[in-house]
């Protein structure tokens, strides 16, 4: 009997894991869709390594540092590797601290977790930044930074122990990697074009939206593990019904985040402007991620809704700031993830707004400093952006060698 | 023990409504690759709103319709929003009528089926519908038509009492997501340019039949889901032994949909015909889907090959008639979802032709009939089509203000 | 209890045969964005007529001839369809010899591998092979010489009687698959203009890139019911950390043969060269395979890194023998598979050197020499290759009447 809810409970994290690692294709998709095809094979290629690196790093010290070191501190302990199975004995003991699913399980799951955070950085700062420099800055974010403000929270740090409640990540993953992400677009710059004389804001729409969507549609589903395994357990019936009405709140979020973002582009720009509809499913599902258990279906709509709202305002407000974010990244994963942060309170009595703007300031703080200061220094060893020239051509030749679309394009689009 | 069967059953229901939800980007895809480029992000948009729409609505109105209405009834109580949440108490009480798995599970795998059958009808409208038209058609068809008659059958209404078979919606889904697309076409007409003079008929191929593949396999896979949670239980040993019979078979037919209809369209067009063979799978997966349980694996082959065969036929013979189908949706959801409930007697000594053909008129009759009427109540308040002049330069920029392939399409395919 | 683990296992088999079907998208994709527009409607067609053809006859003859042959044997005994679904009485009876999963799950877990092992040949074969010459092969390959050497190994037959061990088929799926496209490719002969005089070697770019990269990533995800569903059962402490460590160590490997490939190709090509990158992640994928569960994460992280530095040396030799496989199918497939059969031994002290050794030779020299005579007779009686003229205007046009892409693609493409 325990060993088979043992089970249940392993194989249920490994699933929701399994879906949390298909958000990589969800990414890389959604990205590809947004950029011009010039700089597509690169985006794919950040994409595909950042990930490959996020699962390495995080097993030689990442996992270590964030769930290795002293419970209510803030300096973590700097750990290797990933600590060993549980022992069928120490299953069977039984009591509080027994251990219920599988550690590797565990780690599996935070690892593809991690990628997540790191893929958010990736769009941010497309087609203009140098591949090597963005690959160097994802080694140190996904061994270290990330880590660190994991450590606080879901690790039991200080911000667990101050009462910060943050249920799938809202701020711990997303916030985290917008923070990342603007951080680096503040040292990178915009695109050249992007921004005109007399603060002219030029569009420059991304080359496939059928990849676009699907990407997001990926995410969407991803979700349900995202969300749905920060459960920890499903074994019983309280937790089988929460890790159901998790699922059921996340999918309302992203239908709200939908509605509310085709309405506002409709009375905005008088068109559905299907990017914006993506990135109002996204802002959604972030939103909610911070606590997809406590509000109803209907309220999980709202939540969702607002933020399909924000992201849309928000990706206005960073042009009006000449802040470049060609996927809008920021605005979707930060600006949401913020607001999914501290609407908490109002449906989880256990939340308290201070707490929630605490680590709200916390996360975004530590991941804005640490990051800009690696970012700087990766800037002074080797640059950050392309040169000119290569922008111009597209990143696609210049780092990879290669095009994505060898036979479309025509050669007035570059 | 109880506990651990309830977290099992709430668990499969909800990777199984995760896969149906990820049906969503199959017809996404399918649609965004069967149309031609220019109509290509609107048809994007009409999918991932559809889904938005349906999640909202249904758990806003449909839900309740269609699981709180009275008995053996044929009128629906229109009740609102999805009730409680099984108690841990109701669990472990047993018995009979004990809940075995959360009510919200049992609305997240609902929610699901509703937004496939609207999905349905998007494609069958491409090109040339207005999007605010579609989307206000999604808003009743999923919030009451698609309920009513969900509510007649898997409700427990007049046709579950006189015995209408549907294991997973052969007829309920598919056949009724159909007939919402048949009264939708015939208001709206053809598209321009896509039948001439003297019963010419012209083809209009789609732009990116990778997109149209990927979609196919997404909703191959997706129908796993689809059919495998409708089991609506795996806890035991014959659960368990029937879903897996229902996985088989789900395969199986698909696989003898794809062979039908690769050797019909050798035979006839002296092609493999790619958008055939995507049409026969889809066909092979809808005729099983009234009964994936009974027949064995060679039947359940059988059965999807002759599916597989009629959608070409039914494809052929629309065309005739000048129904316009972009995706030919009509005949692999409706032809072969009227073959999938006919021929279930043959395998199961359950189910009677008699009431099977009787499920058939009335789904039928009722959805295309309340259809009729909405899509006649928006040509009048609203207009249906585009006009002439956005039809031809495609409804993208009308409708969505960008296009779907900026870079990629020549001036000459527009 | 017994009944519950019963239905775990078998919903975890069917749940891991899920994401092994949706490999089929993986390879479908993959194999689109490898070759040029003008051949890729037809290797979507022969991808999804594959699995379809695989599904059937593997249900109508393979299974049989590989799990109901005479243990230890050589020679296959010829059954035919799928035995019977357990009882369950026999299920309750427990003891030993019990079933503790359902019959028609493994059916189902056991169909979507042959599929895999076909999916490989396809790739290699692209753009020169004709349609039907490799629609008879598949036919052959999954009804007959698939499931012969299956029965050696996963059957029983002499190779596992030996010891030869591979958990999941780095050697009999993978290697298999490759050694039968090897056979193909050199009775083919290289597309016209690969290779020129005085040793020249032209690139022909692969015309979607975003494909390539999401058919990598989906065949990434499916690799976890893969592997994972190789440990044969979830429902106790043991297996369940068994499954889990399985999972981690396949996405690992993966990681490790992203970066391996990526810095080799920086090294080598001067670029990140995406192509060697997504050939490196699946080589680290198929090097895991026949052992994902003794070696730690670092261990795996290795493995899959030599199987990435082994896929592009591979690929570099295959074009200096003029040997063209378009898009890497036998180097990922064949060349890493080798490997991981052979470094099993280094960190599982249950099997032996020799008997891997002897296992890969059985397995290649079965394969090989049984799929050159299947080929030289599909020559002798229908040819392999389509015409010239064909193959310069593209096989799409000539075997499925349709292009991919009929609005993209420029007229000097072609």
């Amino acid at each position: 009997m325990t060993e088979l809810s043992y089970a249940l409970d392993t194989f249920y994290f490994l699933i929701c894991g399994v879906l949390v690692m298909w958000m990589a294709a969800g990414f890389s998709m959604l990205e590809a869709g947004l950029v011009r095809s010039k700089n597509t094979a690169e985006i794919l290629t950040k994409n595909i390594v950042l990930f490959a690196i996020a699962c390495t790093l995080y097993l030689l010290v990442g996992y270590a540092i964030m769930y290795s070191s002293d419970a209510g501190g803030v300096l973590p302990s700097l750990g290797v590797l990933i600590g060993r199975e549980n022992s069928v004995d120490a299953v069977l003991a039984g009591g509080d601290g027994a251990p219920y699913y599988s550690a590797r399980a565990d780690f599996f799951f935070q690892v593809v977790f991690v990628a997540t955070a790191m893929s958010i950085v990736s769009g941010a700062v497309a087609e203009r930044m140098k591949l090597w420099a963005f690959l160097a800055f994802a080694v140190v974010m996904t061994a270290f930074i990330y880590p660190v403000s994991g450590f606080w929270t879901w690790g039991g740090g200080w911000l667990a122990t101050l009462g910060y409640f943050d249920y799938a990540g809202s701020g711990i993953v997303h916030l985290a990697g917008a923070s990342a992400a603007l951080a680096g677009v503040l040292v990178l710059g915009p695109r050249k074009g992007k921004y005109g004389k007399n603060g002219a804001i030029y569009a420059i729409p991304g080359a496939n939206m059928p990849l676009a969507t699907l990407g997001t549609l990926i995410l969407w589903m991803g979700w349900f593990g995202f969300n749905g395994g920060s459960e920890l357990k499903v074994s019983d019936v309280a937790s089988a019904n929460n890790v159901a009405q998790v699922l059921l709140n996340t999918n309302a979020a992203a239908a709200g985040g939908v509605i509310a973002a085709l309405i506002l582009s409709k009375l905005y720009f008088r068109k559905a402007d299907l990017t914006m509809i993506l990135n109002g499913a996204i802002a959604g599902l972030v939103s909610i991620t911070a606590d997809p258990l406590s509000p109803s279906g209907l309220g999980a709509t709202l939540i969702g809704a607002v933020g399909g709202l924000l992201v849309m305002v928000a990706i206005v407000a960073l042009d009006k700031l000449r802040i470049d974010d060609p996927v809008g990244a920021i605005s979707a994963h930060g600006v949401a993830g913020i607001w999914g942060v501290l609407v908490v309170p109002v449906s989880n009595a256990g939340a308290s707004f201070a707490a929630q703007l605490i680590g709200t300031i916390a996360i975004f703080a530590w991941v804005f400093i640490a990051s800009l200061i690696v970012w700087l220094v990766i800037k002074a060893a080797m640059g950050v952006r392309v040169s000119e020239e290569h922008e111009y051509e597209g990143v696609d030749l210049a780092e990879c060698g290669l095009e994505a679309y060898p036979e479309f394009t025509l050669g007035g689009n570059k």
